[in-house]
């Protein structure tokens, strides 16, 4: 791709740059593909980098040293965080969501790539300097947004299956107690070859309750000698307060279900965002 | 964001068409944004649309009429595909992936964001104008796979279960004969709000050996008065030759196993893309 205007220049790195997230490029890598000096490539990094920073959405980092090079990474303000996971709990405040059994229905938002791209985005933010090895989540419906969450780090995912599969190898299997007041003894497996001793993991999954599963997970980690740098969850319900996994931290609170009207009262974590 | 320079507008816009694929934005929405004339911001897509061709990885689309705008989708060339798909058959061909039982180890590469979304991407690209309006996968391992071809799409994953679920609400329940020799029945279930009669649905899945599971998803369309519009697997196995699924396209096929060394042989399916 030799002889490029500067223009085109910029549209190719930004799309590099923002379709692989927390990717280190080193500068020599534009060099050749634009044929081009350092100097150039890295005033068109601070063009990027500036434009970037307007759109509010991420950030275009340079790293120095000898493996340095520039990086971008997902990055929201705390106003627009806010305002995007306001609009999610408004579809899920919406009536006719609440199930028999005083369930939410929550399946299509959490399945949907539009809503857990995002999501998965805001919570990657706050784990790009803890250098998670892999996101790990249990199967079925926390997976797309766990899939984004790893995406948005750049780190493979993990999935905890009900039960061990030949399909996957030999599996570290363990029984936890799951149920909002731990009536239930179920099994949680996963592939040994899917983790290592040693290495960190970040937990994501879509709903917490009792908290049991999550905490499942955790022990999980235990049983593989791998430290869990924290544990995130689409929605969480406020009651029980007290949840059997501690640190669980939440984008969404389920605060209470209105039977008559069928409707459910979902909003932003308070607690989630610093101020 | 009034009076930004052209190299910056550029950077946005990008971001903007990227982040969004196959989702039309009208010119005006830029306008506004940048508060420059229609003229302006024609020319900036035309730089985009040209960069990004060039890139070799997507194409930015002009679409003209009332609900007219600019447009864009991921497309590769069949030679682009064929080197990532030959990378990714590369990966699974390593010794050691061979599991007791005879089976392939894949579930690090279909749960991992870096080759799922791409391979999700190379699907994509067959079905934009045919307008599915959802990827249908049945759980577990084929989620992040359809997940990323949903995206490429922009509509949203429904994903059918083995049993359904008090979360998922009332929900439509069949059952399918499962297994190589569809010698097992089993029960497949999908919420009852997750689909309308008279959409058109994707069948997005991991792998197909006897193609009970994909046939399976093909009755419950058809009991959702929904039409099929295409079947897409990572990996089908060369043998059994005949699928109880008809029509079921691959992007990998898996032509044999081999017990001394561990290894498989994987390999792209040559019939995938056309010449």
């Amino acid at each position: 791709m030799e002889h490029m205007k500067r223009s085109e220049r910029l549209v190719i790195m930004t799309r590099v740059l923002t379709e692989s997230p927390n990717v280190v490029h080193n500068l020599s890598e534009f060099c050749e593909m634009f044929d081009v000096a350092k100097s150039t490539v890295s005033e068109d990094i601070d063009l990027i980098s500036g434009a970037v920073s307007l759109s509010g959405k991420g950030r275009v980092d340079t790293i120095s040293g000898a493996a340095g090079g520039v990086m971008y990474r997902s990055f929201y303000t705390r106003d627009d965080a806010c305002r995007i996971l306001s609009d999610i709990a408004l579809v899920l405040s919406m009536p006719g969501r609440l199930l028999p059994g005083g369930f939410l229905y929550t399946s299509d938002v959490a399945s949907d790539p539009k809503y857990t791209r995002v999501m998965g985005e805001i919570v990657a933010q706050k784990y790009f300097d803890k250098l998670p090895d892999f996101v790990l989540t249990m199967e079925t419906k926390g997976i797309p947004f766990a899939l984004m969450t790893a995406q948005a780090l750049n780190v493979p995912l993990v999935v905890a299956r009900r039960d061990s599969r030949a399909y996957e190898g030999s599996a570290v299997k363990i029984n936890y107690l799951s149920g909002a007041k731990s009536e239930k003894l179920d099994t949680m497996a996963i592939s040994r070859r899917a983790v290592k001793a040693g290495q960190k993991a970040l937990i994501v999954d879509d709903f917490a309750k009792g908290g049991g599963t999550l905490k499942g997970m955790c022990e999980m980690m235990t049983e593989c000698q791998i430290e869990v740098i924290g544990v995130e969850v689409m929605i969480k319900t406020l009651e029980p307060k007290e949840k059997l996994c501690e640190n669980v931290w939440a984008l969404l609170e389920l605060r209470g279900t209105d039977r008559l009207s069928g409707s459910c009262d979902v909003a932003v974590d308070e607690n989630y965002m610093p101020a």
